[in-house]
């Protein structure tokens, strides 16, 4: 099991600045490599303190290369809906250059209806605007000279360019979190998933399905399952969830406010589950999720039992990507959870892998 | 005068990967603060050799933050037309903040047929995209709860995230080059100029009218200059040229071959003057552009004397933004010239300053 960094902004400019989270991010970043974090990872989302901080993850990550020699850098994710394809790929090959081959694409669909509107695209394309991204920039990295026709997109005879520094390509991921589809697709695709966590039994079972599809299609290599976590190691269990509680609370909150549509009558053929997903979010709080062990906060013998006790309920995972930094945590509180995560926890987990 | 460095791309991916291209201008970058080079400036170009290792400025602009502390970080430049105003200014946010407040943020039309093709973009599109581009993305800096109606993008009560780090925004830049319009209406709206070098009489000509129109307008500060130059500095005048010929000559085809299309018939309203500029670049070529002082490539002595010509050919320039590692230039090459002309150029001009 590899354990990773993830940045996923949920500050308010008075809480703190875009220049202060970024310079804070990067630090934690530079961490990664001596304190043996397989990766750093940042999302795209808009306009809202849920994620705003990060319209293009592509452009912190290339900082991010600059602090890392090993680090892999993960965009988780990118959402086709709302970029055009060429730009998309000219990106990725920019990134996967400058970082010498360490990036990992994670493509998602996007599910907050207020970026929706903010762009103009109606959710009922979302499907279909996902699976026309891929397909055209999975083909713009892996082929020169390429013409594709789309419902939303159309080019001839493009050859995109930097050219992928690994090839074919990075390898992709796909975002997937409540329908069964989602999971076949990926396994049938030969991609790789991430998600977070939900049911146990819900991710169990999709786990198994997306194994079982990436076998089926034969598949040359393993299948990878990436899964996110708040995590929070102190000492001292009373310490790491009094400072934790309040900020894991604000981040739910913060999800909830900017997914709210959901919840005010807002419907999508692309998006069945969602409006009950809201409601199960609305009930969501961090003490709910420490018990379940979905949320990695505590002391490392805490941690090492919430890791343990999280593998055996879903069945093993490949990757765990923490968010270190959530809401107001300062970047010395950070830092010293990573060090003692680093020292404690991980030694003592690194072994669990899927069956 | 203030001279700061270029990275425009002009390599196939024969003659450099865009992992080596792309190192080596990060290295590059790496010694503009201690050479005393004042900006770190990129494209925005796509799917040809002609910069299209650069399809989004602000990728590259990021890691480049990582290797300074000083240098300003230019986009040179972004294009509208392609882009989406939400993207723009979100991604001007994130760089704005990685780089501690260190952007300035160029805009430009884009000029090679080939790419509005690939976009599905129209030519006479061109100005009106660029406009109500620049217009949305500096309201989206500038303001909260942004509400526009534009004819090719709108959006509802948008909070562009990350605020700004330079308030209100970062300095805005305008690439204008071949019609007096648009350096009337860059000292209009109070923006700074970058251009490149066209007949002297053309360029003096131009300046005035943009500085005339700064004052008239009553912008407080002073308006500002860059233009750009390929510049490769040697003690051996006779090396220097034969090195830097063929590559020089290989850009301009380069860039001719590009641009081809306006030599075939194309036309726009938008680009009046375009068809008539390809044939005068057809004729371009590296000694014409010595003779004239607008390639700066030679001894240090051979440098200061062109530096001075162009500055009373033209009536002085704020910055000049060098090409120092143009087509198959080594990195060692590169970086040797950066070296010589900074200690050994640099000191004897750099109290050259507009009247």
């Amino acid at each position: 099991m590899e354990f990773g960094i993830q940045f996923f902004p949920d500050v308010t400019p008075e809480e703190k600045s875009g220049a202060q989270y970024w310079t804070e991010s990067l630090h934690l970043a530079g961490l990664c490599d001596a304190y043996g974090y397989s990766h750093v990872r940042t999302v795209e989302h808009y306009g809202h303190p849920y994620g705003g901080y990060s319209p293009n993850p592509v452009v912190f990550l290339a900082a991010a290369a600059e602090r890392t020699r090993r680090a892999r850098l993960v965009t988780g994710a990118i959402l086709p809906v709302f970029n055009h394809p060429l730009k998309v790929a000219g990106e990725i090959g920019m990134l996967d250059a400058i970082s010498g081959g360490r990036l990992d694409v994670g493509f998602a669909r996007a599910f907050l209806p207020h970026e929706f509107r903010k762009f103009g695209r109606p959710l009922d394309e979302s499907r279909a605007r996902f699976d026309e991204g891929i397909a055209q920039v999975r083909a713009l990295l892996e082929t020169e000279n390429v013409t594709m026709a789309g419902r939303f997109h159309s080019f001839e005879n493009v050859t995109s360019l930097p050219r992928p520094t690994q090839r074919p390509r990075p390898p992709i991921w796909i975002a997937a979190s409540s329908t069964d589809e989602s999971f076949l697709a990926a396994g049938r695709n030969g991609y790789f998933v991430m998600t977070f966590p939900r049911a146990h039994k819900d991710i169990r079972r999709w786990l198994e399905m997306y194994r079982a599809s990436w076998a089926e299609a034969g598949h040359p290599g393993r299948p990878k399952v990436m899964i996110a976590f708040h995590m929070f190691c102190a000492a001292d269990r009373g310490y790491a969830r009094a400072l934790a509680r309040p900020r894991v609370n604000a981040y739910l909150h913060s999800l909830v406010d900017a997914s709210s549509d959901w919840g005010e009558g807002t419907t999508s053929k692309d998006y069945p589950n969602h409006p009950a997903m809201i409601e199960i979010l609305k009930k969501a709080n961090f003490d709910a999720q420490v018990a379940n062990s979905t949320c990695w906060v505590g002391s490392p013998a805490d941690l090492i039992a919430m890791i343990h006790a999280y593998h055996d309920a879903v069945g093993g995972i490949d990757i765990a990507s923490l968010q270190v930094n959530f809401n107001t945590t300062t970047v010395t509180e950070a830092e010293a959870s990573m060090r003692l995560f680093a020292t404690d926890v991980m030694p003592a987990v690194a072994h669990l892998a899927p069956a």
